[in-house]
């Protein structure tokens, strides 16, 4: 664990009492928590017991202040997809990027097959040090916001879509292959990781200010 | 074989003397000859014997004019692809929508990275029939295009890339999972299928006027 | 969206409240309103709060006639493929090519496997626009109809099958690797794109008429 | 070894000189020998030693004659293919099976996208005891057969096609995969395998007669 | 459908009301009627209205005998297979055959990891017409009795397994792999159509005697 | 084309005379040149004609200085490989980046078979901006490093092994699946789109310094 | 079964009635008995005919001590792993081996992404005669292991993960492309396997002492 | 490297150059050296330099004898595989473990379509400390001797075979999925990795005695 950085649990395939357990312990290091993959039903068994966490719907997270996070960036960092199918993703994304401080810009409707509503929120996209793009079916989206841009992106494939998108592989080959440069991969549905590699240029970016 | 359509010989497979027994027999009837995946030296070893053939580099496509194609289509289909890399492809489909006698208009430096020179072409893209929409790599630009344009798009995928493209399957499975309505594909590398099926419509559009 | 088109909602991964307030939107603008991929029990959920809508088991459709529309295209389309299994993806493409105003020819009991019953319908197949042919397990039927029918064929691989179809694989493969000329394939069960698709095309048929 | 049964050699992966070793110690024992899956030029070094081999082009193949066969069955088997490209692994199956002394009919221009030519042969592949089925790109020919014909068929996918045939893939799944009953299948280019499988049933159906 | 066989449905797909449907329109017609893929409660809720139906649980299959079945075939076939997890393949061929008035022998206990067991057996195989080999996870059975028996044999993959089996994948390359002559494949876990080419073949052998 | 930047050009799939007509045009820019994936032999047709080219055999890049890089940058990234195989791409990104004015060191014998060299250099691995590594095989390397550094790392999987490495594919998804945090993915075998990213984050760390 | 050996039952798709059968002929042969892949309903069930069976949760076993195992083998065997999520196949591994007389000693901190963790016990892995090493995700552990230590490896690959992690591909594929040498794999989840392999090991290392 | 072992240089993808340059560093300290895949033409250009290398032309491999090996163990490996095309991995796998100082015993013609010469040579092979089996196509030969042996197996796919063995992934599979227990298994081609394995497994056997 990097300093200043809150815990962050990965929430998949832990039951209610091991997460209790696992955040009793970090709750004494007066550090901010933060859960990632938690189920609606899961999320009240925990917070029946640790009424300080509170959960988000959409990225499916909890989230524990236990600390003022002594973080003051400058800038913000851009969370980029095309629709409410890819939500869930880009908000884990963006909770994530906020637990750690970080201002995040959200950019939700902006589909490659919709290029003008892309352009009419280009400036502050590219005003932004770095982007996540959140995109499932094709995925083609930071390949075009990647001709647009000159910081560096982070691409998350989804796995949203049905058929030929083989549960994300589509959006993940498409990302790999992009034909823009200053592009990189994570994991399908990673929103997660996304975020900290973000995360990770943006206090770079920051370091010696 | 459609009636005012040349006749099309699938080169690949073929050794030079079995296309010219068949571009004989074809000759007789007085039908022009198209000839797709021929390579250079097999070409001239073809040219040698039936020196009316013309060899395109290019698309490697040997073409004989036996009869005027009484064919007179009112409009153009859009060929578009990305750059240099995917040309032979997209100009087999040209060669094979010119030898349907139909007017093509290429538009070849338009690549999803650059979005600014698809702009600057899009009116003249929009003006077409039909469009044949030929990218290899991530094989993002008919999802781009289909949301800029309301006519028909073929969408041929290329083997165009390295590594994680996997011969094509990348740009195949973009092309089968776009979020744009409108959009069908072909087979890996079929330039001559995208401009075939352009070719119907095109012809469809023309029946009646 | 195109004039005189109806409104189009992907239903999957949407809920039946996300659901209602969109339709609600469009109600205001009187225009009609299909939904694809809509469960049972969330189309019973919606119809309590909406009323109007129609829902279709077989499709699983909702549909909505808020404007009469005023498309009076000449011709049909021809929709064809082998049976009850993929009669959902079949009448997915049929309801939707209605719901844009165009006539549909229904041919459902087709499949290569006892091609004297294709045979029976192939002059009433020919004489459509545009065929949407639907087809699972090893997807023939487009090769057969492509070779008997002139016109442009939109291939819809279904999933239906078991073992080695995977998912709608095998069918897809077969499309895509077609000897007939003049198909072309959207993704696996997307039987809306196949009917989208032609529906574009039959357009451009009555255009100049 | 079954009896009356010739040797036959698997060529590939062997050079000249083992199958000529191979080949003289089947000389002594006076049984025929056939060899498969040999290029031109090795036929070309085994022949200059074993003159009394005979190489046939098309299917790549060896054979020698040194016991004329007892065998004398009534009927035939039917070697069915679409066209050029898949004769290599046809004419496999056509020689292996002639080469345990069974009649071969060979239907080579039937391929599914022109359905009228298989349908002028229909009555005599149904004549047939069991049928060897070749085909490549989408593999639909042993459906069509299948659904008319009432005797086993032996499907032999092959290589032919390209992109998104993926070396056979394509049509190794619609074979499995298809809905008329009464087919298996053999490996990818297996053009032996096929012929040795309808040479068994062959056998079966000469047995009590 | 062949003289003096059965109606088969297949069950999977379709609910209890659709085969009732089907069944009657069969029993008017006085055939035997073989249904596959019945779960156990849609068994019986068609028994509650059809209760000439047999449900049998290992298969899943219900049978209904409507007419005595005028088949009297000499011989029999194998039925071959490993054990417990690939019963349900096995006897949904077993009673296939069965139902085509074919005689079966069933060797249920003859993994390739035990050999002695198999060859405890051997010759009552090799009695056989034909085999039907059900095999899961590496599939390796048809390989080895191809190696001590001269009849066909219709290899049946299946499911059974987990891990890098890919559902059935692993078992189903093995079989189109082996190295033994004879061996020709069916889908995954289709045991109706393992026996339904046996049966063929079975008939072939009685045809003339 | 970012400022400062020189210009690029993906030297596969073109010519030398491709690449000798693009080179010149930029020469007269008076801009830094750099190609990548160019053979040894097209290397020396190019340096035959554009002397002022310099060839690097391991990266097999070709680079000509035509401006003195105003670049200053302080801090370096680190290049991070296992051995001989990797070399190509590993320099290939090593390359890029000191073509793009960035400082590199190079750790080029520390695979995860052998930890304590990579324990060795780990200080100095740690004091990189950003690191670049590169892995065949199991490409387990970023994981180990992103445990011990606190930097971001661009991982970049190349097709170095045989066999179950599927050309690439095993290395990728390692990469993709890293349990360590601050890890993204390029293409297989994309040296420079590594270096890209690199370079990108290197520039960030510099800006406001 | 080898002397000495407990009974083992693979208790995947087995119901509690067929594992209770197979149970009791087991249990008059006095010998131990391991049930391994036990759901806890299922367990519960089987206990409550045969108390004397003993549920372990995480591992999902099923053990029944009938008689003292004479085994008294000297030495250890490691079973190793990272944590939580990969400890249901580490317990089966482990289960395994103590069930076969083997003393085990676990290391379930040890991921990659913290080599300081895995150095703090290598001493101690070092000493054991073979290592069951379980990884799940990206599957790096037996690599880094295995260039620390010099005995024989069995490598485990999970299912653990998600995305690109493909159901265990990832892990697997790593574990067959490892750098180090020493290393053979067992199927994705099978810690039974795994064990198996390491106990026959360790039985070589006591046999001549 | 080990005590007693000696120096093993990967040949694939180094140069003659670099082999010598290595060989020679390794020379001076009087140690074997066994290069593994090293072609025939290679071989010829290290040898005219290094005269001490011995070639063995079947297992691609050079070896030089430096030191007597000390190494006098009890016992043998046994290296079996079915015949003529997997010949050079069984016998990079036999001449490696030679170079570790281990006796090997050859069965070399024991597929398991032809089970009785397997019989024929099972107590022999029963008496190995350890297995090393080769198999290619479909890869079943260990799990029949794994039911007949009670020694570990090391299981080695080969990449022998065409169509849907799809370059080894047919055999791989199979050997994971081994219904015997004891089998572990390494990747296609890897005849060193399973004498390494094997051999290490063997010195255990030797250690206490
Ligand atoms: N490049 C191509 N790719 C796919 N199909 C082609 C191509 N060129 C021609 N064809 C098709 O192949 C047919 C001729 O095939 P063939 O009789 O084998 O020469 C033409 O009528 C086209 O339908
Ligand atoms: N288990 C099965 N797997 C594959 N095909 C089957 C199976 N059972 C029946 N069939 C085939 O499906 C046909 C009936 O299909 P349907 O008309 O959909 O009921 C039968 O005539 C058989 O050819
Ligand atoms: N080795 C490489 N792999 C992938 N992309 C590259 C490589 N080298 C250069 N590029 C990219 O390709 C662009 C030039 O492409 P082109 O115009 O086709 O020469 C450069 O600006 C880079 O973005
Ligand atoms: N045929 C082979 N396949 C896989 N690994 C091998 C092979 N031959 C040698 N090796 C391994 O490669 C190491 C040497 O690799 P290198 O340093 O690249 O020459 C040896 O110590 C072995 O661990
Ligand atoms: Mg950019
Ligand atoms: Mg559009
Ligand atoms: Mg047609
Ligand atoms: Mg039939
Ligand atoms: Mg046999
Ligand atoms: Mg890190
Ligand atoms: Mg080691
Ligand atoms: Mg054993």
């Amino acid at each position: 664990k990097r300093q200043g950085f809150p815990e962050v649990i990965f929430g998949e395939g832990k039951d209610a009492s091991q997460i209790i357990d696992i955040s009793r312990a970090m709750m004494v290091k007066k550090e901010n928590i933060l859960i990632t993959r938690v189920t609606h039903s899961k999320a009240e068994e925990i917070i029946e017991r640790l009424p300080d966490f509170q959960y988000d719907h959409t990225s499916r997270t909890l989230f524990m202040q236990n600390s003022l996070d002594s973080n003051h960036y400058k800038g913000y960092i851009a969370v980029v997809c095309a629709g409410t199918s890819d939500l869930p993703v880009a908000e884990e994304a963006a909770k994530t990027a906020e637990a750690y401080g970080v201002e995040v810009r959200r950019f939700y409707d902006v589909g490659v097959a919709g290029i003008h509503r892309l352009m009419a929120h280009i400036d502050e996209i590219r005003g932004a040090t770095v982007s996540v793009i959140v995109a499932g079916m094709e995925g083609a989206l930071p390949s075009v916001v990647g001709g647009l841009a000159s910081h560096p992106i982070i691409a998350v494939p989804t796995s949203v879509g049905y058929g030929a998108n083989f549960q994300g592989l589509s959006a993940l080959l498409t990302m790999l292959n992009s034909c823009a440069s200053g592009i990189s991969v994570v994991n399908i549905d990673n929103g997660f990781g996304g975020a900290y590699n973000a995360v990770m240029i943006h206090r770079i970016a920051n370091r010696s200010s």
